[in-house]
């Protein structure tokens, strides 16, 4: 049942492929371009969903529900939005069995229908701050897609938000991006950078983007949320008008950011080894996976009892499973519950029940098989999933790390681009056309200016001009 | 900022419509017959999700995500199922800049997708039963729309199930209507009779369709949740078979079944009144507003003192506001939270602090106004929210059984349905075209055969047959 996954070292991308079939994460779907995500994907996404929902909630953010379908006119109204999104826009012509008089696009992003709505609800400064959050949802017709990175459709949560402003804006637009690098960080223990795009990649229809981007384990970069500051585009498109404290007409300005079911595919390039899954004790749908060893059934009730008073005891503390299934070997299991990265194995035979003790096995390998006695086993299970937690942020910090170089020149910066597959730093002279060069000579991007970093010095593209300091690379 | 409620005596489907807009449940979207569900409608949504969610995961349930199109084809493929939708149906026929090869629908169920993917996934009798859940959005356009209870897109969530065999299939169909009973009654305060539908009324593809039928304050029923057996209707439509113990290939027995934002129409029309909503305290996103009274700067901190004390010590049981808005009379803020239907309210002035009481006042009304000491607050809340969620599940009762009558005879039947809003009980022997005359002459359709009853007693519609007991009602 467990076939052979292709190793990392011979093909990344197929070797991503295999992880998520096998492992049961997703399927692929008869129409071109979209996806199933199966139980054990969708379970991944409720536990990105159930932590981030409640930070919204924190930060005082309210749910509500937008239409999917948008009428063709609104995405024309924001000239730099249009532009962006036509090109992967499904629409629907017929409905009822008629014809429409309006075309209705399936929404690729809600800033829309979301501001014309709001242009009915801000009349007053008391209506602002607006905060609102949807889970949701969006099609974006894709030509080249690949499971959970890019899908015609896929889900998201979008936030949407007006202030009184700018300087609201900007703080509301930064907090959300720490709120996406705090779950990528300690809940799915993936070292990221916090940063701001260029204008080559920023949102369509934005004044601002800042990004969070991991280092995935073949050094590509991946982005994994964005946060934009939209200024006053969207609420003068849409006429978005209220009255302040000297009863004089304002636009409010906005932010909108989202992150997506792209952070399953995140998880799995991050932490995934060629044995499967590894996933993040904080988010595993099972932390812990017991297996008892009966080599032959006169031993079997005495170590099933085991077995259900060691869940009992810690099952109000960690998400177990108990796999009893019978006529598969101990092997077999071992392989699949590797698969699916469960964080922690505990096996528990014959001999173990005589010492009183069970036998730990990490996901991530480290001290091996060891012996661990069953008096104290809920503050042992505690103590290992959280080394497991801080090292596997640990793990992703390094090898970002590891392969990131900083660079003088320009030709350095394009020969280190070509040659090396990691993150490349250098200060940078924001320039589109300069961009556009490295990116057609090397493939890679600037994926971002590091928010983090004050400092500027001369440019590698120009050395009349100092630049920002600026990370590049090749990405997905 | 609070306007007129129009009264429900006066006009039921503006009274409707009133409280909807005005307690902000909801607004109507630029695309005809959508909606958009606004924060505070939205909450009540999530407290449908948060309980259901958890009841089905109780009963071995796992959510999953398939796609929003289907190709044209799928839909075709069961006879039944496509006569039923295709009237309904939204379809794409562009996406990315071209004219797709085939059309793709807009989900407006998913059955036949699902069942696509099952016939993948299920092989081997290992593989039963599956159990999956979907919470999504679907489309069916509709003509006639009215904000929660029919809408061209609405959310939802969609359980699809297969089993080994018939009987399997049976329980599994009859356990999640007993769960949407269940909700209905303890969680929503809403009485409800459990049935099974009439040929007529059955799911499109079905073999037998149960539902939950309640009864609104202008005495209509609203079908509240539906579970269907599909037999192998889709499981040979889509080819999905499985090997047997004994090597041999089967087809499976299926189900699927749904709830979805309906609910919310069915909370409003159930317990609201002329003043607002009434919301069961296990569902209100605030069960107790705080209105401190003060009646000059004076007592302003004595006043906010007291209020913070009783916050803290209760904040972790209830979920309560406070509103300490200013500018605002006492009654200004009364009225908004019985419109918005807080089950409870609390008032605090000058005078309770010297008492070392609050003054309670319970959106049902019962008790009036009345002086409860400040010790042992939580343990009154709880009492009073107790108290007022089983009233309202009483109240709802009483008024079914208030407005439903029995008749012996078909004469009887039609004068009883054109006379009488409520519900009317019959024997009823199965026949179309009876059902099909008596909701022409009456406008009334047969809700259900009561599942409860196993007694058959001589028809109204046959004399020479027996029939079950079914109820007959205008229905939303």
């Amino acid at each position: 049942m467990v076939e052979k996954i292709t190793p990392m070292s011979e093909d990344f991308n197929q070797w991503y492929t295999d992880i998520i079939q096998q492992a049961k994460l997703a399927d692929y779907s008869p129409v071109k371009g979209t996806m199933v995500i199966r139980p054990y994907g969708y379970s991944l996404w409720e536990g990105v969903q159930s932590y981030l929902d409640k930070r919204f909630k924190d930060t005082g953010h309210e749910n509500a529900y937008f239409p999917l379908f948008i009428p063709n006119s609104f995405i024309q109204k924001e000239a730099e939005h249009v532009e962006g999104f036509a090109p992967e826009l499904a629409t629907v012509t017929h409905a009822g069995g008629k014809e429409l008089e309006e075309p209705l696009v399936v929404r690729p992003t809600s800033e829309t229908i979301i501001n014309h709505m709001f242009s009915k609800w801000i009349k007053s400064h008391r209506d602002l701050p607006m905060l609102i959050n949807q889970w949701a949802n969006v099609v974006r017709w894709e030509m080249r897609t690949r499971l959970f990175l890019r899908t015609s459709e896929f889900l998201w949560q979008e936030g949407h938000t007006a202030h009184k402003t700018e300087n609201e804006a900007t703080i509301e637009a930064r907090q959300m991006l720490d709120i996406y690098a705090e779950f990528a960080e300690n809940i799915a223990g993936v070292s990221v950078i916090k940063g701001i795009k260029s204008a080559n990649e920023r949102f369509a229809g934005a004044v601002t983007t800042y990004s969070i981007e991991a280092m995935m384990k073949d050094m590509k970069a991946l982005q994994a949320g964005t946060s934009h500051e939209l200024g006053q585009n969207f609420s003068k498109a849409f006429d978005i008008q209220y009255t302040d404290e000297n009863n004089e007409l304002q636009f409010p300005f906005q932010t909108s950011w989202g992150v997506s079911t792209r952070l399953i595919g995140m998880i799995i390039m991050a932490h995934g080894d060629n044995k499967g899954l590894q996933l993040p004790p904080k988010l595993a749908p099972s932390q812990v996976v017991v297996i008892p060893i009966i080599p032959s059934d006169e031993h079997k009730s005495s170590i099933m009892n085991s077995v259900n008073e060691i869940n009992d005891s810690v099952k109000s503390k960690f998400r177990v499973k108990i796999d009893d299934r019978e006529n598969l070997s101990p092997g077999f299991k071992f392989n699949e519950w590797e698969l699916k990265g469960v964080p922690l194995r505990i096996e528990i035979g014959p001999k173990d029940i005589e010492k009183g003790s069970v036998v730990f096995s990490r996901r991530d390998g480290i001290g091996g098989k060891y012996s661990v006695p069953i008096s104290d086993i809920d503050k042992t299970i505690q103590t290992v999933l959280d080394e497991i937690q801080v090292n596997m942020l640990h793990s992703s910090k390094q090898h970002q790390e590891e392969n990131t170089i900083h660079v003088s020149s320009k030709k350095e910066l394009i020969e280190a681009l070509i040659s090396n597959p990691g993150f490349v730093t250098c200060y940078w002279n924001e320039d589109s056309d300069d961009e556009n060069e490295i990116k057609e000579i090397t493939k890679a991007t600037l994926r971002c200016y590091l928010l983090d970093s004050t400092e500027s010095e001369i440019s590698v593209n120009n050395s009349n001009e100092k630049g920002k300091l600026a990370v590049f690379s090749k990405a997905y």
